[in-house]
């Protein structure tokens, strides 16, 4: 399977590297594993999709916006691995939702998320263990935020 | 040690495993260290625990929910590894307590989850590293929101 | 490198190890992976910066909040490791910033934290993955929570 050729298939372009938004590495290996900091719904990075769920933007508005966090994700890896190909699953993914009072759909809006790496990598490779949680802001009111850990 | 003869001391009973929230791996494996998706106060996929703890949910009802939490990953573990006993340790528990404004104890709250394993599986090995956060929204209006991570 | 010439240079002292605040292990090893518990703004344990950023607390009073918790981690690391020699690189750190509405300078807080370690460890060693989170409350009403994962 070559992961270039799914993006193609899906249409998809890995954007160019988010700018670090602080002091940290956007990668951070141990052993086999990529501990990847937090993204957002960013281009270049600023975020493009803000305000919470619930009141702001819709349920589509949210899936959008978590794809845009993977695909922030996927070119940090790329920079850091040089191939995509390297990567060998999705061991995890915690997902951080920016909710106003009463909403509780979540794992719904992460789900965006979680069906790209599985269009991508498939069940198998790239289905990882997942939490979503609610909270009242993110950075720069960012709608969301994911952190991902995948192992080469 | 026989974690199910522990079980049976404290009159547990392992609940039917959660079914699946959205797109992910109850379980994810990479070497010898299991990280287990995010586990609600549910029954069969339900959330019975529900509310703000502050508010509508009390301390000891909290402390319920969590436990339940644990109740749920021990179940989606026992499916992934067959037998309970293959578990070596707790590494980790990252837990979400869905709080009122002003509400502050979520160490308390989260102390029903920690007991429960140390009960099982004593201090040396069921004793892990921990956070509690309180958030204002989690899935399904769950009142608690528990991740683990275990090692084989 | 010697951590504790830095540390002089710095004029900073390893508080007094913080008292568990509930049924954790200030530390948990896994591997040459350290995981240490949710650490907080405290002296001897009882919060000393408290409230909300954007209401209460400024970014300066945040910032000096999250290096409090990198102390109080490096202490509990003292007392498990003997030696804070012996840390080869942070791994990650996930840092939690109890947020008044509308507070969206998550990771200029926590910037703090993160300075702090590259100021000890350098670029290379001290800067790890992360993510910075907001959210509504958080344990003893203090201002942030900082759990950090460093590598032997």
């Amino acid at each position: 399977m070559d992961i270039y050729k799914k993006l193609e298939e899906l249409k998809l372009e890995i954007p160019a590297p988010p700018p670090r938004g602080g002091i940290y590495q956007p990668v951070k290996q141990v052993g086999n594993l990529l501990y990847v900091s937090g993204q957002g719904p960013t281009v270049d990075g600023v975020p493009v999709i803000t305000g919470k769920l619930g009141s702001e933007r819709s349920l589509e508005e949210g899936q959008e916006a978590v794809r845009m966090c993977v695909m922030n994700a996927l070119s940090s890896l790329e920079v850091y691995l040089g191939n995509l190909n390297k990567i060998k699953s999705v061991v995890k993914l915690l997902a951080f939702v920016a909710s106003a009072s009463g909403f509780n759909a979540q794992p719904q809006v992460v789900n965006g998320a979680s069906q790209l790496l599985v269009d991508l990598w498939g069940e198998e490779q790239g289905m990882g263990a997942r939490s979503a949680i609610g909270v009242n802001e993110l950075p720069g009111n960012m709608s969301v935020e994911i952190e991902l850990l995948v192992e080469i």
